[in-house]
């Protein structure tokens, strides 16, 4: 597709935005994340000499002439971005990011950016719906089941966003400052010649108050000798089923033995349905680790997200530009999000507008989308982690409570400005 | 656990083996991939010494003194693999890769070999159901959904492995030597003047009989201007449903034209049962793209697969180990996998016995773990994909017919060998 626009003397800048069509029938708002890490992508984006050499080694692209391929070898990105802050809420065809940029580069990004912002987004919504179900503190345990070691880091961030407190993934924890947790897998119990050995040497090494893995043979037998292990047990960690009947058993044996503030993880193949069912069973876990479901977003493991063209500029001309195949039609043109909160501060409503229209006239409204990058360049550091997981926290506060509910699908207001809906309607005619 | 077994002086030898518990509802074997990116890893595993310096600083490692800081600067993994061969056909409990080192490096390297092992693992085996249900070319088309940037490569790798033909990841071709396709975007159709505009240039530029996307506006229309485009236009990409009614009536314009040789690849969300419903109707498709759903493994988005603890040597003395929790019950001691064939070649049945027990007496039969890395060195180099990928087509070939069906669930007999039942009731008896 560069080659063509290159070889055809047909460069205008172009502005696609990156959106989510319809949110999955389990989701009722998407936290917006990977943003930082789509802007570092764009920031050190070039066409290494190997890669050059292999893609011009193509017989496809053998009737390409030397002057593609130096344009290829200087590309870099030298575009402007708009975007939501990452740990916006953000509903179905609002956009998450904007490109503005020459059409080779916004074009090929497409992938890079799409991958990025869609992975994170889904594991950053599934944290906010587990956290929201639990009530109580969640920690991503999910590398291990994460699709490639890269997705584990970039799940753990994401799930940081969403809300979990911390992550088992010790590389993510130093890449991201993210704080660490873990305690024993079943197979590092099993390698000690009992389980009585294996709490004491645990306990031995890590005296400030250890979390023991209570489940690897059985789960009395098991709470009992942490218990003896060390007078000051931090906690225990039960990973098997039925975790509501079990964490019953072992809430009143740590209590017995004087331990009340010793405190019950549970983790096990969770997700926000079952850990709904237990917080309403008032089962006594304090904090869950929660997997697979997570890093996977098990229930909804797509979002159905979009890279679209909206608005081609060529010679200081800016004309907006539309798909209209059925179900998959575009609204064209820059656009711009207005959240208008209720007196209270809640979310009442969005407005999808074009991006140069007048701010509408209501108080209590909010643009959501803002400048990030300008001439390749980020106009700001990246934010802390914090800042951005502290956004979600704060917004989730703010979203109509009906949202909140996992096992129910809730709609949110978004409508279109009257300026957007005539410029469709125009587009439409025109190529019609 | 790492720093536990060193401050504690317990450091026997460990044998960890990788499997996946159960098969989900919807696959009836698993094609097991990313066993060369596992070894890859393991062939370069070391601390950096900023990550060495990110673990120290943490507050729950100011126990451990310079000892185990010092051990942790000199890891490298020294121990040896057995494993089947990639794109081995294998089914639930039986072992996809086994490692024998010392504990501290067969327990550290859990996370990073289940991450690699079951993603690949999970997409080729999606890509074998799309293929089989297609009975023509599908191309991997994933990447923009695929669960992060890496993902994608991965995904692409994995996708080629089990049966696809190619990829529209130009750097997983890099990598990986896959063969490269695409055609356009809908954005790039729409970021020309018009339809006829795109299409002239893009067959200008690659006038080798050109595959032209056809449905950015109505594909009537878009198929009348493709075939006007180019006279030897070599095929059409329709990315819209109805895809049967499209399809048809695009076929029947195409050979109108006399354009009979030009193809229809379809694309757009597709799955293995959408694929098999459009192969019963006998729609005109001659090679579909898949996305989506390949690279998230959609129906199936996570495997249950773990990585065990079977065994343990210390003074020359082995001793098989086992996990009694409900539901996650382990088999002890280091296995192989034996596998039956009929005497037509067709896979009969499996068994799971002890890894030092004899061959069973059977004719026609193949043990399917081989020694891949001995003191942290592949045996051999990595096999050619194609190598891999041949191997998966031969696999299916025989594989019992049912399986195959991607609506159904079917079983295959995979039973545990005399010896290895026995050792298993001793463990029990034992842990008990």
């Amino acid at each position: 597709m560069a080659a063509v626009y290159i070889a055809a003397g047909w460069e205008p800048v172009a502005v696609f935005e990156l959106f989510v069509r319809q949110l999955p029938s389990r989701r009722n708002y998407l936290v917006a994340a990977g943003l930082a890490d789509a802007l570092a992508y764009l920031e050190t984006w070039r066409l290494t000499p190997d890669e050059l050499g292999y893609l011009f080694d193509q017989p496809a692209m053998a009737p390409l002439g030397p002057a593609v391929r130096e344009r290829f070898s200087r590309l870099s990105f030298t575009g402007q971005v708009e975007a939501v802050p990452e740990g916006t809420i953000v509903f179905a065809n609002e956009p998450i990011l904007r490109v503005t940029a020459p059409i080779v580069e916004a074009q090929w990004l497409e992938t890079a950016l799409l991958a990025i912002v869609t992975y994170q987004t889904m594991v950053a919504t599934k944290a906010a719906r587990l956290v929201h179900a639990a009530g109580r503190p969640v920690i991503e345990f999910g590398s291990r089941r994460a699709p490639g070691l890269a997705a584990g880091g970039s799940a753990a961030r994401a799930a940081y966003i969403g809300g979990c407190i911390g992550t088992s993934n010790v590389e993510a924890g130093r890449r991201f400052g993210i704080p660490i947790y873990g305690t024993q897998a079943h197979s590092w119990i099993m390698a000690f010649p009992s389980e009585v050995d294996a709490f004491a040497a645990y306990a031995r090494v890590f005296p400030e108050r250890p979390v023991l893995l209570i489940d690897t043979y059985a789960v009395p037998r098991g709470t009992e000798r942490a218990i003896a292990a060390w007078r000051t047990l931090g906690g225990v960690r039960i990973d098997s089923q039925p975790l509501a009947i079990l964490a019953r058993d072992v809430r009143r044996r740590l209590d017995r033995a004087g331990l009340s503030a010793a405190k019950i993880v549970a983790s096990g193949n969770l997700d926000e349905y079952q850990i709904t069912e237990l917080a309403r069973g008032k089962a006594p876990i304090d904090s869950y680790g929660v997997g697979t479901a997570l890093v996977t977003s098990d229930d909804a493991p797509a979002l159905n997200s979009a890279y679209k063209l909206v608005a081609i500029r060529q010679h200081e001309q800016l004309s907006p530009v539309i798909k209209l195949a059925r179900a998959k039609a575009t609204y064209p043109g820059a656009k711009q999000v207005w959240r208008r909160l209720t007196p209270a501060g809640r979310f009442r409503e969005d407005i999808i507008g074009l991006s140069d229209e007048p701010r509408p006239a209501w108080r209590d409204i909010q643009p959501l989308l803002q400048t990030v990058m300008k001439d390749g360049r980020r106009v700001a550091e990246p934010e802390r982690l914090a800042v951005i997981s502290a956004r979600v926290a704060d917004q989730l506060t703010k979203l109509p409570p009906a949202l909140h509910i996992v096992t129910r699908r809730s709609g949110y207001r978004v409508r279109y400005s009257e300026a957007l809906s005539r410029v469709t309607r125009q587009c439409r005619r025109e190529q019609r």
